[in-house]
């Protein structure tokens, strides 16, 4: 069977100017050549390591209003090719300014999203490599070193056994929470999930503290909302409460529901408290539930043997992720997840296409790592975090964390000294919750004023229906001068807004 | 109320041994200086302009087996930093021999996975910045650089006005396709899906075809695989038959079932075969039915006025994805999608946690890009978007689309000159399907003598249930050379395998 080479409706001109040059040569696009390349690529280097240095003189996040930016921009892309000078001018002059600087020192919002010398060469050269690992075959090394690296990590951090070679690199925790929910369903129901899927009888539990890729998780997955319980917390720990937990699920089992999964939390990310995994693993062994821990900022402190106890109970974590781009320097994104047992998962997301069976091997010897994510294409990105655990070492990553574990703590002992304020949650690791002794409105006044400033950055939360700032600790740059620098505008800011000082 | 610092059971030991060194000052980690950073910057840059230099002199595929690389790495990651000269060292020698080299000029495999100079510079300084736009007011520029360029990619390709204002970058088309069902079930269903969930009283059509995504995204989306209709194509255009579609959806009506959906391709994974969308568009129509278009390697060949015709019928599309980060240049990931209507997808996923609610604004104005995706994080795929798109020009990027198409035309006429070969299906762009005209088995064999040469890869697939190879042109670094040597290469090994010559 030989076809013509094109299948354009009869009457569309489908004849290909193929661009030729003079001597008969293939034009083709002009392509940056390796020396170019090199030229430019050193000024980005250069560029990158100035932008680091200079971090302290810039505003933390920028002074722009919606439009602002891309009122600035052409258009249209241009007719033809431009230098690669006037792309680095534009960028440095048009978009940086615009951006918040997440690396900033004074970056104290959200969590950290730390990066570091090493990640950033490591996803130089991934760049360069752009090789991807959507089955083994289409890059052995890749899916090795993940694999090896996996379990590095998973050792460092002391996890349980059961982890060993289960070890997959998400791009975030979300993603990780629907994968582990599908492999949760996969478990429960079988064929009878995979065939004619989810719906209102599958149920899931959770905290209202959850962070709210839960929620996303769940009805990305067709559970709908109201299957995902979102479970009281204890008013004082912020922590999901196993009798209500138990009670929650019996009282579905009595509705004739299914029960699935349980979504754990090691450091929510209103105020990083911890679910008393003990206790929820028992009641997950009872009735089957799959256990899914998520430790998405929190999880990697367990590196520090002092911190270790945070990893209690997940011993009966069916799935466990940490974004490493949070709090351990290998930049954003990088979420690794271990399950117990990944041919749950694998089988689960499997879909075995014609095109891919050629490189297509057995899932345990050597995973086709396709069928533990959500996207086909895997990206490389375990050569960050081999980067990253090398050039630190344990006792490197122990250092950083501590580091930002005495932030906090020197934080909320200058929050305690002042009476106009409280600290408003535990904080076993590098995020103080605090407020005014005020009303939220004035709570929320003094929020903006601080990052109106550019100095600093502060996010917000709502704890036990109270507006709340937050201070995260644990930023690569971020140094007790830092932290001090901030209390200072913090209770100047106070003073000026009337609140005593 | 002032809570203790820490929440670890009573007698865990909590004290954190903080480092300090002599002189009284923070000890920390020793991160990278912004010297260092240079230095090795520098030669990381230097690594990869030599990589692509030498990449002909490389196996496209490594003569690997499984384990083979992880054995060579240390079980444990060290207990204190190395230096970066060993991490560049172990990285060039025990991790790169093990990759496929999806860059080689031979890599002709699957579909070309293709960056450049430009994208690979943008994602050096993306890297540096690590900054992420889940809001708008989390990275301001970031967002706003991102519906420019979108904008312009769209106007580029020719696409429908509809889509102005409309776009996202994915990770990927497989990502894309989750999404875009969750915004489509969203329509259709409302309150009742968001709150109860998917199951088996929605149905999605598409063609045997489709990329596997389609399936993992149906069966993630809790639909069930068998709610997703793999209609039949047809035998040679290996496109999906509109007549079998509305007879399908007026069957499951009849059945009392619920039509969401039709996910239809405009270059399929195997063959690159386009579904007449004007058609598929009139039923959508007819049904009320969300269109999601899978343009994920052909959709971005439309920049070039010759190929505008794919588009037709777009204008019916809910919702349309392309990979730049296939054929134009751009690396991997980066997955443009448009959304006609945005805000369906914004309410369909949106959560708005307690926790982000000081930094989420007017979706419209300035989107919050973590209501268009599956993650919370959205990272900043838009600059080498940006920059690759203003290196090459509109017409540097149209050269590279028609070189591409060219070496497969010319690749096609020689296969068609053989007689022991065929052309297995239409090659509208850079793809030839083409196999021996013998049994499945010695086209299997013949591919995989071919590929353990080392200079060049390919890969297969099935056409009409036989085996069938595929060469897929448009690498970066790939010329009508390297096409005639592959050809001589497949020639030669046919007649070794005694196939006549």
């Amino acid at each position: 069977m030989d076809l013509p080479g094109g299948s354009a409706p009869s009457g569309v001109d489908t004849s290909v100017p193929t661009p030729r040059s003079a001597d008969g040569m293939e034009a083709g696009a002009r392509h940056m050549s390796a020396d170019e390349f090199r030229h430019w690529g050193h000024l980005a280097v250069d560029w990158i390591a100035a932008y680091w240095e200079g971090l302290p003189d810039r505003p933390v996040t920028p002074p722009v209003t919606p439009g602002q930016i891309a009122d600035r921009l052409p258009p249209q892309a241009p007719a033809t090719g431009e230098e690669f000078e006037s792309l680095l001018e534009d960028f440095d002059r048009l978009i940086v300014p615009g951006l918040a600087h997440w690396q900033h020192p004074g970056f104290l919002g959200f969590f950290p999203m730390t990066t570091s010398g090493p990640a950033v060469l490591a996803q130089m050269l991934t760049a360069g490599l752009n090789t991807q690992g959507m089955t083994w075959a289409t890059s052995p090394a890749a899916t090795e070193l993940e694999q090896r690296v996996m379990d590095w990590l998973a050792d460092l951090m002391g996890l349980p056994d059961r982890f060993g070679g289960g070890g997959v690199i998400q791009d975030t925790a979300s993603s990780a929470m629907v994968v582990a929910l599908a492999a949760a369903l996969w478990r429960r129901a079988g064929d009878r999930w995979r065939d004619h899927g989810s719906g209102s009888r599958y149920t899931v539990y959770t905290s209202t503290e959850a962070n709210c890729s839960a929620l996303k998780a769940a009805r990305l997955c067709g559970l709908g909302d109201l299957q995902l319980r979102h479970l009281d917390v204890d008013p004082h720990t912020r922590a999901l409460r196993p009798d209500g937990l138990r009670r929650a699920i019996e009282a579905d089992l009595s509705a004739g529901l299914v029960p699935v999964a349980v979504i754990a939390t090691i450091g929510t990310t209103s105020t990083t408290a911890i679910d008393p995994l003990p206790a929820i693993g028992d009641i997950c062994r009872d009735h089957d539930l799959w256990l899914h821990v998520d430790g998405a900022y929190a999880g990697v402190a367990a590196i520090c043997r002092e911190m270790r106890w945070i990893n209690s109970g997940l011993e009966h974590a069916d799935s466990y992720s940490v974004n490493t781009h949070k709090w351990l320097l290998t930049g954003f994104e990088c979420s690794p997840m271990w399950f117990a047992d990944p041919t749950v998962v694998t089988q689960a997301l499997n879909t075995a296409p014609s095109y891919l069976r050629d490189v297509t091997d057995d899932a345990r010897k050597a995973p086709d790592y396709r069928d533990w994510q959500v996207p086909l294409g895997h990206p490389f990105r375990a050569l960050k975090l081999w980067f990253t655990l090398r050039w630190y070492g344990a006792e490197g990553l122990r250092a950083h964390l501590r580091q930002g574990i005495e932030h906090a703590r020197l934080f909320a002992e200058m929050v305690r000294g002042d009476e106009r304020f409280e600290v408003a949650a535990p904080h076993p690791f590098g995020l103080v919750c605090f407020r005014l002794r005020a009303d939220d409105a004035a709570n929320a006044l003094l929020l903006r004023r601080l990052n109106a400033t550019g100095d600093l950055f502060l996010s917000s939360t709502e704890v036990a229906g109270r507006f709340t700032l937050r201070l995260a600790a644990g930023g690569t740059a971020t140094t007790e001068d830092h932290i001090r620098h901030a209390w200072d505008r913090i209770r100047t800011e106070a003073t000026d807004l009337g609140q005593g000082g």
